[in-house]
């Protein structure tokens, strides 16, 4: 059971969420790194709509918990395997709701907290189970330090984000750079799907993704929300 | 919420999982016919391992519940868009695992039930979301008439496996014949992810899927566990 702190509350929200939903492509800059790292279904031209893909819950993991990388990976002996962070902005969803307007859409957000995607690229890339497998192992999703409700965060389009590997900066970006936009992403993810409260959205993230080894510290932060930090376990499970 | 009468006891279950995993390819006449509907992934090559994909929570619905197409797919002007029925068995796990043994599986299943992985083929087969979206848009997760537990189902490996579109039958298989065994399914996806009590796994569906339209009434009946009956929709969401 993850609970964070929320902002400005004297109070904690548990994480609990039906669905993981999340962008595949949203960053024009990533775009083109992604092609050049062979992202299987990422093309250098621009989505006309989001790119959606869902990690299933098993993932989630508090700040300063460890990622663990899935032991059953060895068994494909991939030439190259990678394993690699990928820092964003999360939301999280305050009711249940069905084709909600772009200019509705903050009424259907709680609040704001960061995010790291971790994917195992060979599994990603693969024909058995794609993007799915590769994001969903255990431990493959990060949340946190807190949640920033809406109402505390500023305009949720204007926020630096940088993900920093051993305390070097890796990636470095503003949710002013996505392609489309968090109102945009929960209009469309809604008319897909029922979202319920507590639901995740990942809106994607920016150019820099690169590899995770054991004993890595990876940190995600967001401007006004804060660091998410966790290290890579020696361990593999 | 969905309840569930439970077979042999006067109790009902409340089908609330964490996730729904499914099986993409695993019975062999499937295979031939997947290949001639050009289901984009699938080869005439029986798989050396589970393929897997999820549905989301969201598509589930209960025995005489509408399924309702969507009409975002409209947006697409798909030449042919096709809607289809998949009748399987789903299994119920009964307490949180991981790395389960073939041996053991059993012990992590609560009980069985049908269901129909109704799958919208033109979205299951793009470049945005697969198989996943076109797979669980509300209502494409129809579920039941009731729970039979693990000790009265008898051999869950003999069970005669049917589907009837109005009336007619249009799938017609035996759990005999599945590529990978339940417990090898258990087992392949607890591997990759920690099971949740209430999680869903779908093992896969027998030849002879094909197109749904409004109006059609659509029968899943599994030797021992009953017909779960929805009808399509005439108005779309």
């Amino acid at each position: 059971m993850i609970t964070l702190p929320v902002a400005g509350r004297s109070e904690h929200y548990t994480v609990q969420p039906s669905k993981i939903i999340a962008l595949g492509l949203n960053y024009r800059e990533h775009i083109a790194e992604s092609n050049s790292v062979q992202v299987r279904g990422f093309t250098q031209e621009l989505p006309s709509e989001p790119i959606l893909f869902p990690k299933t819950p098993n993932c989630l993991i508090g700040p300063e918990e460890e990622i663990v990388l899935p032991s059953i990976v060895a068994r494909y002996n991939f030439e190259e395997p990678r394993t690699d962070y990928e820092g964003e902005l999360a939301l999280i969803i305050s009711k249940r709701c069905r084709n909600v307007a772009v200019s509705e859409a903050y009424d259907a957000i709680l609040g704001f907290t960061c995010m790291n995607d971790v994917s195992q690229r060979n599994i990603q890339n693969g024909d058995r189970g794609g993007w799915f497998r590769g994001k969903s192992f255990d431990t493959f999703g990060p949340i946190g330090p807190r949640i920033v409700p809406i109402d505390e965060i500023g305009d949720p389009q204007a926020l630096a984000i940088e993900t920093r590997l051993n305390g070097a900066t890796v990636q470095k970006g503003n949710t002013a750079q996505m392609i489309f936009s968090i109102a945009e992403t929960v209009a469309f993810i809604s008319e897909n799907f029922t979202l319920e409260r507590g639901d995740i959205i990942l809106t994607g993230t920016p150019s820099g993704i690169g590899p995770l080894h054991p004993g890595d510290v990876v940190e995600v932060e967001v401007e006004g929300i804060g660091v998410l930090r966790n290290r890579v376990a020696a361990r593999s499970i």
